[in-house]
Parts: structure tokens; sequence; C-alpha cells
């Protein structure tokens, strides 16, 4: 059934849908563009229509128009792609979806959605006829642009039938098919997670080096540890790269925003009963980076003072 | 001075004295007589001899005969190059070296010493007018076989001389000068620590999908994870290759040695009075991993038992 509805022009898939055309968005619609695929796009955000239409996209100013069932197209499959941020805006347009799409078209949602709220998305789309796709992206702005890494949830039928248009979006051997609804947005999840334990090894470990007896030029060590170390990576290359811009980090603030995949994880580590120190911590670490107010702190150091009489600054001193 | 007594045949050092020929420094010395240097070498274990003769490397069964002053070789200066488990063995040969040496030659611990033994052995090095060089050497076998990250603490400008050496080890771009004698096993210990902090994440994260309710195939995760994702890594390559090998690691004991250098990053963290608690916490890990008394669990949970009367498992229940 879905070969005759999207299978046009040798196996290549030529329309999609997407929704959303933030950092994210926008570079998955100019990747799709290139690589030969037609793009219509909504964004509440008119301003980016230019570039969109630029690079051969067409640009549609509300999802109902979007998705308009017209003479001429009433009988195709629609392909939509979501590309929003996670949670409440999310839900909005899936709930927009789930009246103007119909029976045999596909949802795929490519942002940072929680697993959970994915499988109750695949849930709802289903029992609609709707085929649900939760679809876990990494590789950053640079990647949806160039190269991604997609990680996929949901029919493993339809996928074969729609998996061109991640072998367009995806670098070599980046794109995996997980399993059932969820899966990929669960392994997104963990990647993250894993990712805040190696950014957190890192942070720490040039925080050691910035504080220590020698004067490292640390990106000349961030180089030399993208080159033949065992630590080489490129979250080490974006290290290099923030060192060769800004040595000294005068320019940046120590807070570390969080979009939660990071904390799902650790629901998820409380969920199963294990231990994930690691990740927990550096998670833990990036909320401890937003604490001005330090009343813990005060706390504690309140408490040494009464019982050892130990010093404790009060404010002003 | 140095220039006429090594820079031999074109600007190439010719003749590197290696001793240990493990692991490491076997494929060291494959490494350089590759490149066209002349390799004498030490080790304990003569049965390696056989290789490195191979190879083209000449085999010396004991350190005074490798490092021995000869009519022919007399004015020479020798250029040694340690590659032995750090500590005792490489404190003792140290002090051979100190013995058999003589002013004018270079030593090179190339092991995994502890930052501050090497400033130690530094002192004791240029008080006999003999250039000491620390070397923290990253990449593991593979990269000493065929090139690896090499981080230089010493004396700058005998560096330069010798640099050659270096170049022919290591990948391009894969060593730096970090300064001062003992700033290059500093390096190297918290090069390390940031591995074990990345290491602990990755175990978590993989734990967490081996727990999970999907089916994944964690080979082919650690296998997207490396094609544009961004916690793509070596580290993350290992990962691959080890769970395209035995995917549900039943040949493997969870049991993590750990070698030193976590431990002095988590002294060095200490002595600075630094926070570091992920690369702390992946230290305590690899501890806990190897605590099969659980003397400190077995009180937790007779507390539980005796406070709140929860039950509390008897061996042989």
């Amino acid at each position: 059934m879905y070969e005759e509805r999207f299978l046009k022009q040798g196996g290549i898939i030529v329309e999609i849908h997407l929704v959303g055309l933030g950092k994210m968005g926008l570079n998955i619609a100019i990747n799709l563009l290139e690589k030969g695929h037609s793009v219509k796009a909504f964004d509440q955000n008119t301003a980016v229509a230019k570039t969109l239409e630029e690079k051969g996209g067409l640009f549609f100013s509300s999802l109902e128009t979007l998705l308009a069932r017209t003479k001429s197209n009433d009988t195709e499959a629609k392909i939509v792609w979501l590309m929003l941020p996670a949670g409440e805006i999310t839900k909005m347009v899936m709930n927009d979806c789930l009246r103007l799409l119909k029976a045999g078209d596909i949802l795929i949602d490519g942002g940072n959605s929680k697993y959970s709220e994915s499988k109750k998305h695949n849930e709802a789309f289903t029992a609609k006829g709707i085929t649900f796709f939760d679809v876990g992206t990494s590789g950053g702005v640079s990647g949806a642009r160039h190269g991604a890494c997609m990680m996929i949830g949901g029919n493993r039928e339809v996928f074969q039938l729609i998996e061109p248009i991640f072998a367009s979006l995806c670098v070599d051997n980046g794109y995996v098919f997980c399993g059932e609804a969820g899966s990929g947005h669960y392994l997104k999840m963990i990647h993250n997670g894993i990712e805040y334990g190696m950014m957190q090894a890192i942070g720490e470990g040039f925080n050691i080096l910035h504080h220590s007896e020698y004067d490292y030029d640390l990106e000349a060590v961030a180089k030399v540890f993208n080159h033949g170390s065992v630590i080489r990576s490129w979250l080490m290359e974006l290290t290099q790269n923030l060192l060769s811009q800004d040595a000294d980090l005068s320019e940046i603030e120590g807070v570390i925003a969080s979009s939660g995949e990071g904390k799902w994880t650790v629901e998820e580590v409380l969920r199963l009963e294990l231990s994930a120190p690691v990740i927990t911590q550096s998670l833990l670490t990036r909320y401890a980076s937003k604490d001005e107010e330090k009343y813990g702190e005060k706390v504690i150091a309140s408490l040494r003072n009464q019982f050892g009489g130990h010093a404790m600054t009060k404010k002003g001193e």
C-alpha cells in the first residue's frame, strides 16, 4: 500500500511536510531539498520563509494549509515530519495533526520528545490508522545540515518504505531502526545521558588543567587529545574549537542549561533501580551551576559555625 | 652541543636505547625501526628478542650492556627511552640509569609515571647533566605501533633537537611539548581522568539500554553512535568492537582494574581543592567493582533491619 503512495521517482520519496523550521528543522529542510526531496513546511516564524524558498522549498503560513487535502492530492498519503521543541508545543501540534491527517499518512516526530510521550502519541495515531515514528536526532545543527545520526522507532515494514528519507538525511551508517515506537526516543535519551557524562568528564579535566601549576596551552592540549589519544572524540573537537576562539573562556557564563533528556535518563535509572552515578552527577552539576542562591551551602556553612565556631562569611563582609 | 651528537643523517635521530619491551615498548620499537631509526633494546623477558631482531633491532640481555660505553661510542650522547610499568620498576631502572649514563645523555620516561615522581627524577638527572623528559603516551597498543599521541615535559631547547623522534612515533599533530619537566605526565594523568569519566558514562548508558524494555541490538547502537552522533569517539568505536565480538558480554568479569592515573587525578583534585565528582565517582566505581566482600553494604542492610525491621538476607538463605 505504501509503495504506490510514497515511492515515486525510482524509489525516492518526493514530498515531506516539515513542521518547525528552527535551528534543526531549517537545516533538515535544506538537507532534504539538496538530496532531491520536495519540502513543504510551516513555521510560526514567517521570517524563515525566504531562506526556505531560496533553497526550493514551499512555505505555508499555517499547519492547516500545509496539510490541506485538495482534489489533486486527496488520494496521496502524506509524510509529516515534526521538528519542534519537545513538550507542550509538540503535543499541541500532534493533536492538530491527529485532526488533519488521515489513515495511511505517516507522522514522524524528529524532536527530543520523552519516549513515554512518544508511546502515547503512537497509540493515538495508530488508532486513526496513521503510522507514527519517533526519531531521535543527533549530530547537532551541522549534522542536520550535512548529515545527521538518527535513531528510529516505529513500524518496521513502513520504515523500510520510507528508509530513503533517512539515507538522505544521515551520514553513511548514520541511522538505525531500533524497534517498536518509543525505542528511537529512548535511545536518543540514553545517548544524551552518555553525552552529559562525557561532557562533564571533559569539563572537569580541563578545569584541573586550568588550575594546575603548569601553564598549559589548552587549545594545543585539546588538539593533541584529538590526534591519536584514547579520548579523541567529536566533543573534544568542539572543545578545541571553543578554546581556539576564547582560550580563557571569559565570554561564557558557567551556567549549564539542560533540555530534559538528562533528567529523563536519571528518571529511567530510578525507575529501573539501576546505578548510574556519573550520568546522575552530570545532571546535578548542571542544576548546581544555575543555583545562584546557594541555600544549601548557606545551611552547611551555618551548621559548621554553630557546632564548631568555624568562621562563616556574612553578606557584605 | 646536541646537534653534533644527535642529529646525524640529515636531521634524523639514528639510535634509541629502549628499555622495556612489553605491549607498549615492543610496538614503540617496531614503530621506530620502521621509521628508519636504529633501536637497541633491553627487556628482562628474552622471549621478545626474536621479534625485535626480526624487525631489525638489537637485543641486549642487560641494561649494563645496552648502555655500555665502548671506545667506538664513548663520545656519543645516548638517548634512552624507558617504557616500563610506573612505580618501583621505573624507579629502580632510573637509579641504574643515573649510574650508567653521563652528562649530555638524554633520559625519556615514556611510561605512566606519577608527575610528582617525574619532577624528582628530573632533579636527579639534571644534577648529573642528563636531560630528562617525561612523556605521557596515549593511543593504546595500536597507537604505539601505528601512531601514538604524546605529551612531553622537559627542556624546550633539547626537545627541539630530538623532536624528529616524536614526529616519527606519533600521528600527525599527535604530540605536544607542554612545558617544564612533570607537565607531560601531569597532562597524561588528567587525560586518563577524562578517559575514566567518558568510559563510565558509556558503561552506564549501555547498562541502561541493556536493562530497558526495548530489545536493542547494542552493536548496531554503538555503530550508529559512531556515525554522525555527538558522542562519536574512539572509545565508542572500541565499544562497538567489543559488542561485535561478545554481544551479551558473557566472557568478561565486571571487575575494573586501574593503573594509578585515575587515583592520582583525584589526589590532585583534593590537593587543589577542586570539584571533579564525575572523575572521582568513575574511580570509586572501579574500586567498588573489585569489592566482593561488600562490608559496607552489610552494615547498611543490618542498620535498616535494626531500626526498621526491614528484611535482611542472611547467607545461605
